[in-house]
C-alpha cells in the first residue's frame, strides 16, 4: 500500500520510581507513537523511543517516506540511511535503553517504521500481522514477572504514589511479586538489580525462591557488579537461576564470568547488533540473547537474530523498556512466529497505569502470563485518538526530553555518579 | 490463501552431454513442478528436483498441505518435518545435486512448497514476489557465463547433437565462452572443472583470461582436487581468479587451501546448511557461500543466510543445477531482494533447450548477463499446461529416475569409478 501520511507523536506517560543500575526512573517515560497511513485511508500503528535524538530521526523521515509502498522494506532501510546520514550524530543517549544510542539510528528507525508498514500491509489484507511473519507458531506469548527495588512515590510528589508501594527488602519484593503473579499469572520472575548492595539483592533472590520454589529466576544488575562480584555471587545464585543477565560489563567480562561459572548468561547490553552477535561468539560472552526489536532492526531482523541463535545454539528470549500496547503487541506478534523462543519475555507493561494506555480499550490483558494473538488485523489493536492527545499533552507540560536516570537520582543523592561497575 | 489443491509433476528435459566431476550429465534432467492452487483458483509455481527420493517427499506433501494457508510457512515446516518422519529414509542422492542428499528432504521439502506458497500468496495479491520479500534493491540480477567440458553428443545419440558441440580443449573452450557471452551478454565466467587433467583444466581458465581478460574468472573443480593439487594449481591460478570455489572436499581440507593459499574459496558442498555454516566459521573454510534456496529452505531462509554472510563478513551469491524458468525466476526474486549480493550468480539455464521450457512463452531472456525483474504478480511467469505434458510424457518415456552421472560415465568409460579427489 502507498504511503500517504505519516504522524509521529511523542507522548509521556507515568512511570514509577523504579530503581536500577544508572539510578532511577523518571516520574514520566517517553515514546513516540507512529501511525503511517496508505492512500487506502488504513493506518499502521509503530511505537518507540521518545528521546529526542530519537525523536529527531524519526520525525525527519515523516517526509522521506511519503510515497513508498508499505512492502518496500529495502527502501525503506535506505531512505532512514540516507537521513540519519543528513542528520547532526546526536550525544550518548539513555544508558539502559540500547536503542536511543547514537549508534543505533539507523536500526531503531528502521524498526520503528518497520513495524508500522507490517501493520499497514496486514491491516490492508486483513490478516494479523504474524501471519507476514510466517504464521504463528504458538497463539499465546509467555511474559515473566519483573520485579523492581522501588522507593513508594518519586521526589517532590509530581502525582499521587502508585498502587505499588515501596519495595527496597526482601518482604516487600516478594509481596510485589505476588501481586504481580496474582494479577497476570506469570510464571518466571525476573528482578532488576545492580540497585542496592548485591548481597542484599541476592537475598532478596534467595526469598523469592523460598516463596516462588517453582518460578523459573532471573537477576539483571545492569552490568553493574564487577567481574569479581559476579562469580562471588554466582556462588550463591547457581543454583536457582534460569539464567544470569547482564551481571557484568562487556563482552570480555561476561565471558570471563561464563568461564568461571558455567552459567547461562543472558543480556541485551553487550548484544545488541549483529556486529556484536559475532564478536559474543568468538569470545563465549552468552548463552541467551534478549532482542528487542526496537533496536535490532524490527521484526524481520528480530526472526533472523532467531534464526541465528539457532544456528549457533544460543537461547533467545526478549528484553523490554518501558512500553504501551503497542510495542506489546508487536513483541508478541514477533515472538508468536519465532519457533526457538527458550524463556519468558521481559515486559515492563504492569509497570504502567490504566489510565495512560493509547489503545482503545486501554491495557491489553496477560492472562496466566502470557499476551494472547487474535485474529484481527494487524497488531490487533486499535489508537485511541483522545488518549495519544492527552498523553501527547502530557509530554508538552513536562521538561524531560532524553531518559537519564542517574539526573533522576541526583534529586535524590546530590552526589551521584555512575561508576561501572559499582559494585 | 487457503490451499485447495496442489500438483507435483515430474518432468525430464534433455541436458547435454556435459563432464564434471562425477562423470558426465545424463541425456535427460529431471525436475518437479509444483502447482499449489488456493481456493480463489489461482495457482503458484514451484520447481524442484525430480530425483526419485526428493520427487517421493514431494508428493507425499500434496494432501497434508491442503487446506493450509499459503502465509503460514510456520505450518508448512511443521508439515513437512511430520511427513518425512513418516517416510522411509532413502538411500543417498545424486552427489552434485546436494538438494537430493537425503539429509536435505525437509529443506528441500520445504523449500519447494515455500516458492510456490508465495508465489500462490503474491499472485493473489497482485504484487511481485520480491515484494514479500521487502522489495527489490536491484531491478535485476547478474549471471555468469557457467562453461563446462563435454562432448559433441551422448553416447548412444538418443537424440540429434546440441548446437554447442564438443568443447575439450583450449580453442573450444574459449568458443563456448564466445557463444555464450554473446548470446547472453555474461560479465563473468566460471568453469566446471574436475573433470579432466587439472593442468589442462588450468591452461583452459589461462586461454579463457587471454581472450576474456576484463571477465571475473571463477573455476570449480566440484572437491576433485586433493589439497595438495588444489594448492599447487592455487600458485598458477591466484592471480586471475576472482574466487576458488570447492577446489577440494570436506571443511577441513577447504580451511588448508585457504590457510595456504589465502584465496577466497566458494562452496555449494562444505556449506549447505546452517549446521554447516556453523562449522565452516570455526573452522575458516570459506569465504564466500553459493547459496541455492532449493536446499537452504526457500527464499525467506536464503535471505537469513545472506544476513548471517553479511554478519560474518562472508561473500553471498548462489549455486545452480540444471533448471528451467521457474527456478530461474526464483532464483532472481530472492538476488533481487539481497543486498550484499556480491558476485554474478550460477545458472545452467543457457544449457537447456529452447523447446523444453515449461513457461509460456518460452526460455526467459538473458540480456547484458542478467535477468529482469518485471511487475508482474508472483513470480511473473505462466505455466504452460502443453509444455508441461510433454515433459511429463518424456519423464514416463525415460527410465531415469535418480541423476547419477557416474553411472552414466561408465557408458562410455566401464571402469569408472569416483574416488574423491581424484586428481
Ligand atoms: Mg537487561
Ligand atoms: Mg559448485
Amino acid at each position: 500500500m502507498k504511503i500517504k501520511t505519516i504522524r509521529v507523536t511523542p507522548i509521556a506517560f507515568r512511570d514509577p520510581p523504579l530503581l536500577n543500575a544508572s539510578g532511577i526512573h523518571e516520574p514520566y517515560a517517553l515514546r513516540s507513537i507512529i501511525e503511517v497511513e496508505g492512500e487506502n485511508g488504513v493506518v499502521g500503528l509503530g511505537e518507540s523511543y521518545g528521546d529526542a535524538p530519537v525523536l529527531e530521526v524519526l520525525q525527519a523521515m515523516v517526509e522521506p517516506l511519503v510515497g513508498l509502498d508499505s512492502w518496500d522494506l529495502n527502501a525503506l532501510r535506505e531512505r532512514v540511511v540516507q537521513t540519519v546520514a543528513r542528520l547532526p550524530r546526536p550525544e550518548a543517549g539513555a544508558e539502559l535503553a540500547p536503542g536511543s544510542h547514537p549508534s543505533k539510528q539507523v536500526a531503531n528507525a528502521y524498526s520503528a517504521f518497520e513495524v508500522a508498514f507490517l501493520d499497514l500491509t496486514a491491516r490492508t489484507l486483513g490478516i494479523p500481522l504474524v501471519d507476514l511473519l510466517g504464521g504463528r507458531v504458538r497463539d499465546k506469548v509467555p511474559y515473566s514477572a519483573y520485579l523492581f527495588f522501588k522507593y513508594a512515590e518519586h521526589i517532590d510528589s509530581p502525582y499521587p504514589p502508585d498502587a505499588w508501594g515501596e519495595a527496597l527488602n526482601e518482604e516487600q519484593i516478594v509481596a510485589q511479586a505476588r501481586t504481580m503473579i496474582e494479577t497476570y499469572g506469570f510464571e518466571s520472575i525476573k528482578l532488576k538489580a545492580g540497585a542496592l548492595d548485591p548481597d542484599h539483592e541476592v537475598a532478596c533472590l534467595n526469598a523469592l525462591k523460598k516463596a516462588f520454589p517453582e518460578a523459573p529466576l532471573r537477576i539483571d544488575p545492569n552490568a553493574n557488579w564487577s567481574v569479581e562480584t559476579s562469580i562471588r555471587l554466582a556462588g550463591e545464585l547457581g543454583d536457582i537461576l534460569q539464567y544470569y543477565e547482564d551481571p557484568t560489563p562487556g563482552l570480555e567480562g561476561m565471558a570471563e564470568v561464563h568461564r568461571a561459572t558455567g552459567l547461562p548468561l543472558a543480556t541485551n547490553m553487550v548484544v545488541t547488533d549483529f556486529d556484536e552477535f559475532r564478536r559474543s561468539l568468538a569470545l563465549g560472552s552468552v548463552q541467551i540473547v534478549l532482542s528487542d526489536h526496537h533496536y535490532w532492526g524490527g521484526l524481520r531482523d528480530t526472526q533472523v537474530l532467531a534464526r541465528m541463535c539457532e544456528t549457533f545454539d544460543l537461547g533467545i528470549s526478549m528484553h523490554s523498556n518501558s512500553h504501551l500496547g503497542i510495542s506489546l503487541m508487536a513483541m508478541t506478534h514477533v515472538a508468536a512466529s519465532v519457533r526457538n523462543l527458550s524463556y519468558a519475555c521481559d515486559t515492563h507493561y504492569p509497570w504502567q497505569e490504566a489510565d495512560e494506555e493509547v489503545i482503545v480499550g486501554g491495557k491489553l490483558p496477560i492472562v496466566g502470563g502470557c499476551v494472547e494473538l487474535t485474529d484481527k488485523p494487524g497488531l490487533g489493536v486499535e489508537l485511541d485518538h483522545d488518549q495519544l492527545a492527552k498523553l501527547h499533552a502530557q509530554f508538552l507540560s513536562i521538561d524531560i526530553r532524553s531518559r537519564d536516570d542517574a539526573r533522576q537520582m541526583r534529586k535524590y543523592k546530590p552526589e551521584w555518579t555512575n561508576p561501572k561497575p559499582r559494585f
